[in-house]
């Protein structure tokens, strides 16, 4: 029998007495956390700088109950947070999460969200150390998360380090949460878990399935931003925003051009499941400018690309001197005329 | 003229660039702040190990616009972080701030709240290092906020330590936000900054309009933690839940009774503000159960309280083996009736 419990019929203590023991496995047996949940603070160690960033998901603006459970929230919210740590080169060791919650939300739910982030942290290799629930008004839900990293000794990979001569790469997909949402927008149904499932599944149906999936819960490349920095990557950037968007960061913040292979992002990036399901022309928008990939964009010295197959690069570009148009971006030579997401555009 | 621009007339870049520059004074020309906001992620310094803790507050749950400008919303969400911060006898290092806001709020309001958290993080000598900004549903605003400090080469003051012998103590006052809370729910008027302004203060007007203030916007007294664990407190925690809740925990946390001494209390802690405001019997409860205090109660050996007058610690009570009831607190030498602040609560 299912559950309709919902969150003001238990008491904050009994809440918490269900959902702490989920963060309670395996993580903590790493020596990284020295005071657990349970007192007014938490303590994890730091060998001389901590990374920290926090990033919030509201229902109705940042996911759609209809498209999303509570466990694709937890795990995409946890995973904004830990591109933004490998993005600085570290490597993720603690959480924080915040849920402020209409007390009428389903009890289940809050477990599912919990089981997510639980799922996405372990993933991570990166315990939950502590939160906060609030009450909110009728239908409101927002999730945050605060995410800490360790430099292990090495300088944090910025934005401006990028210098003319070196490579531009990707760790990780292009467009497929944008792609993902194009198709959740036209009502595609997943073909593995809607109402055809159980039928053969083509490469459509396999593509559809893929893209749907990647942008309700997302799977940042997190191992390969420690990798870049011992490798010796000379800027990085979480792709939030888009490659367009991003990559301009980067050119701005070192006084750069970045200037994307076309030929190289179509055959590595569009080819595939984006083109499979949305086709080349509604595809390509979606891998110059699709938001909340997750995916690690970086510059390296020429020759420096790690090799790892556990975290594959891959060449998109090179960095030129900036011209007399100033620091920029440009995709065969041009500036796109797709830009990015920005959060509060009408 | 008064702008009524609001969230969604600005761009995210414009926001931010009216918002960072708040935080850009001096407290970044400490060396603690390795990577200012502005990359993926913040970079501060820590000795081996970092306090993390985060706290949010909800408009319409936690803050009436009617009550409360956005200044004091960010004085309060500031000062409830850095209090769990300092009840670890950390010393905070850094801030990060989350707003999710409705589109339609006023840019003022969120200068305003700005304004606010910045003045806070400054008087605890706490950087922000870093936010995030979500746009949420009609009528929303939600402003988490998590802290971050440093044990200095200390161990954490847990409150699990507390031992039979020890002298209970408080550090900062007790029931003056929830005595301002009932102040605010009679409709009670700021004497200093209501319609009879001007006039001629009585000892009352002052009393109430301390209490009100303090309810919007409290100071913890957050040195006084550091200090308290470099005077070898045994036990500590931040009073947000009320004085017999919070001082339960530590009780229950090391097995102990917490004998509080009822006349040191209404001497020490009803005579004044509150008595004057409320009255004795109006306002014991609130000095025994108000929450949103956010000041220090810990636990000393025998001759330990710190006598610092900058960071004053009044001695309330003692601490004793548990009895055969377990683990608990006393009021001279009863379980009290009056209990604490649950989140959830009908």
């Amino acid at each position: 029998m299912v559950s309709r419990a919902t969150l003001a019929s238990v008491s904050e203590s009994e809440l918490l007495g269900q959902i702490l023991p989920m963060f309670g496995g395996s993580p903590y047996a790493g020596a990284g956390v020295l005071v657990p949940p349970g007192d007014d603070a938490a303590v994890i160690t730091a060998h001389g700088s901590v990374v920290v960033t926090t990033d919030s998901m509201v229902r109705g603006r940042d996911w759609r109950d209809d498209w999303s459970s509570g466990h694709d929230v937890g795990v995409k919210v946890v995973a904004q947070n830990v591109a933004d740590v490998a993005a600085m080169g570290a490597v993720p060791t603690g959480l924080l999460v915040s849920v402020a919650a209409d007390p009428a939300t389903e009890l289940d739910w809050l477990i599912d969200l919990t089981r997510g982030i639980a799922a996405a942290a372990e993933d991570a290799r990166c315990p939950v150390v502590g939160g906060d629930l609030s009450s909110a008004p009728h239908g409101v839900v927002v999730v945050g998360v605060t995410a800490f990293g360790d430099l292990q000794g090495r300088s944090p990979v910025l934005r401006s380090g990028a210098r003319p001569g070196d490579v531009v790469a990707v760790a990780g997909s292009l467009g497929w949460s944008g792609a993902g949402l194009v198709l959740h927008e036209q009502g595609r149904e997943d073909p593995i878990t809607g109402e055809g499932r159980g039928r053969h599944l083509g490469e459509v149906d396999r593509a559809v399935s893929l893209l749907l999936w990647f942008h309700r819960s997302p799977r940042p490349p997190w191992e390969s931003g420690p990798l870049a920095a011992l490798a010796g990557a000379t800027s990085m950037i979480d792709l939030s925003d888009g490659l367009v968007r991003d990559g301009a960061r980067i050119a701005t913040a070192s006084g750069v051009e970045l200037a994307l292979d076309e030929r190289a992002l179509r055959r590595d990036f569009l080819a595939g499941p984006i083109e499979v399901a949305l086709g080349a022309d509604a595809g390509w928008p979606q891998v110059l400018a699709g938001g909340e990939e997750h995916s690690l964009l970086a510059t390296f010295p020429q020759g420096g690309v790690p090799e790892d197959p556990s975290a594959p690069w891959t060449v998109i570009g090179t960095v030129l001197a900036a011209g007399p148009e100033g620091p920029r971006l440009t995709v065969g030579g041009a500036v796109p005329s797709v830009t990015g997401w920005d959060h509060f555009a009408g």
